[in-house]
Order: structure tokens, then sequence, then C-alpha cells
């Protein structure tokens, strides 16, 4: 199992949301998070907004995911979350040693 | 050394807490976080009220421990903030590869 | 690859980040939490005001690098988030298997 986690510009969840449910997924959780990339912030275009301020809004989604699905949930998220301009965001990957589903008390790949 | 990282609904945040430190549990972090599972937030009933929208508000506990209360800290997750409703949550558990206590400088389970 | 996840008190987050500018970091992102460590967040003092309350407000800032710049982060983190008094914070360290930079597709060291 891994979880995938994509910081991604706001006015870009639902689209990014949309298509993880296209192909599949079957949950996920998103936290409101503020960063910076190689540009420091500075001069991020923001729906239509200019920053200068160094940290800007950004939210964060977490999928967690059987290792079969990875590869296609990178490509998903990458595509629906490019805009072409700076600030598109990054996803990292890491291993989850163990998921439970707490009303049911599955555990492992049926719980996620 | 593990992170334990439980998504639960808000109003039981102070059992679950009671619980865990009632099993020795040294501290934790909690982050308010907006979500779905398999039933994509549709008709989760939460606090009594129905909710139609597809997130719904939820709270990340995360709480890193030694290996050897891994298991009895998901028991005790498991058991408090479980309702037998739909939406009660999901626990990840995953390595860490190394702690640090700002304060002292201790690194490794004493720090945790 | 490595996330470094540092959950320190609010009104160091903008010296430890400047700091992290200085050793070369790319980028960051903050979350704003609230926790306990050994304490129960009980007479923890936070910008001269006492908290009697349980959950303290922290950020927790995470930063992706490179294995051979793990050290270093940890060492800038320390130093700067460290006031002497309780609650001064953890760092965690976890593995990342795979990262991603959106706009340009570049994964690995080189998408941090
Ligand atoms: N090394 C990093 N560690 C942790 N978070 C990061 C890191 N780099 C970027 N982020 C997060 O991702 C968000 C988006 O980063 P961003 O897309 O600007 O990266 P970038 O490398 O500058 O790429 P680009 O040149 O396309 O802007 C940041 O606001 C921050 O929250
Ligand atoms: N695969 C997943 N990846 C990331 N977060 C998830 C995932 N599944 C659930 N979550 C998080 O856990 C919260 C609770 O999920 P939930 O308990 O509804 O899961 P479920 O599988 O639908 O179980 P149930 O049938 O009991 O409702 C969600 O709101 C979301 O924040
Ligand atoms: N075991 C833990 N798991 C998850 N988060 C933790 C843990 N311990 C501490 N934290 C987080 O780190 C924050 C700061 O902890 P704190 O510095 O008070 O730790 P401590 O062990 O009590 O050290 P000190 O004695 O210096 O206060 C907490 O508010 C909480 O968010
Ligand atoms: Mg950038
Ligand atoms: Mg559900
Ligand atoms: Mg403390």
């Amino acid at each position: 199992m891994k979880m995938i986690e994509a910081i991604v510009k706001p006015f870009k969840l639902d689209e990014v949301k949309d298509a993880l449910l296209e192909i599949g997924i079957q949950g996920m959780t998103v936290t409101e998070v503020k960063g910076f990339g190689r540009q420091k912030g500075h001069k991020e275009t923001y729906r239509g907004q200019e920053y200068t301020i160094e940290f800007v809004p950004k939210v964060k989604i977490e999928v967690a995911v059987q290792d079969s699905q990875v590869q296609r949930v990178l490509d998903t998220i990458t595509r629906t979350a490019k805009t072409g301009s700076i600030g598109d965001g990054k996803i990292f990957v890491r291993d989850l040693a163990m998921a439970v589903r707490i009303r049911t008390g599955e555990t492992g790949d049926t719980a996620l």
C-alpha cells in the first residue's frame, strides 16, 4: 500500500477529485496548507491575482491506494493538476505499513 | 518507530485523546481535514445532521510511537472512534526513520 | 529521498524558514496543527501567554530533500526552533518512495 500526497493549486481540487473518482479511487483526505517551491512564492499567479508573499495557499490531497494503482493515480493527478505555469505542485509517494477501516475492523488492501 | 495517523469524526477527538493518554501515549498532533470514503460523502450523518456535500469534516490524529506500542494504539483508536455508522474513519501506519526532540536534542525512541 | 516533518512553535516559522532557505532548501509546505507533548499542554507558555488548554497551536513544516541533505536540515531546524522551554517541538523523518514535479513531469531527486 502507498500513500500518495499531492500539493496542488486550490482551484484544481475539484477537477483532480473528479478525475480520481473516475479511475475508481474510493476515498481521499484534503488539508489546507501553504507553501513555496523554487520561486519562493514570489510572483506566483494564483487565480489571476499576483502574490508577492512568500507562502502561497495550496491544498494537500492524500490518497491511500494499493501498489497496483499508484502509477494510474500519479498520471491522473499530474494531468489534471497541471496548468503549465509555475506553482502547479508536487506529488510525494510513501509506503504504508498498515491500514485499518475503523467501522469494520478490516485491515490491509481491503481497508482502503 | 511508527507514525500512526487516524482520520476520525471530529466529535470523537476528545474520547480518542483520553483513551490514548490512559494507555500512556506521550504526545499527539491534530489537523483539521476534510475527506470522503466509499459513500463519497453522500448522506453521511454527522452529529445528527445530514450532509449531502462531498467532503465531510474530519480530524487527523497523528501519534508517533515505538514499534511495541503500535497494536495497542490501533486497538484503542478503533475501539473509541467507532460509532458503527459509515464515516467512522481510517487508520494508516507508516515507518518513521528518525525522531528528534528539539529542546533536548534526543533522538530515536526516547525522543517520542 | 526523505520527508522531514517538524512541528514547531508558530512564532518560530519565519526564523526556521529563513534558515532553511540559507542552506539551499528549495521548497516547503506548512500546515496549522495543534498538539501536546509530555506536559499534556498544561502550563505551556506560548508568546508570553500561559495556556492551560490541552492542545497548543503549532505549525508543521514539511521539507522533502535528498538523503544527503537530511542531517543539515535536522541541525538547522533544531538550532532555530529551539527556545530552551518546553514545547519546542519534534522532528520526524520518513522515507519518500517517489516525488513528481507536476509542471515538468520530472521525478526523483530533481523533482524536489
Ligand atoms: N521540497 C519541497 N518540500 C516540501 N514541499 C514542497 C517542496 N517543493 C514544493 N513543495 C510544495 O509544493 C508546492 C508547489 O510547489 P511548486 O509547484 O512551486 O514547485 P517548483 O519546484 O517551484 O515547481 P515550478 O517551477 O513548476 O513552480 C509548494 O507551495 C509547496 O507547498
Ligand atoms: N483511500 C483513502 N485515502 C485517503 N483517505 C481516506 C481514504 N479512505 C478514507 N479516507 C479518509 O477517511 C475518512 C473516513 O472514511 P470512511 O470511514 O468513510 O471510509 P469508508 O471506507 O467509506 O468506510 P465506511 O463504509 O465505514 O464509511 C474520509 O473522510 C477520508 O478523509
Ligand atoms: N509522540 C508524538 N506524536 C505526535 N506528535 C507529537 C508527539 N510528541 C509531540 N508531538 C507534537 O510536537 C509538539 C511539541 O511537543 P513538545 O515539544 O512539547 O514535546 P515534549 O516531548 O513534551 O518535549 P518538551 O519536554 O521539550 O516539551 C506537540 O504539540 C505535538 O504537536
Ligand atoms: Mg514553484
Ligand atoms: Mg465512508
Ligand atoms: Mg512538551
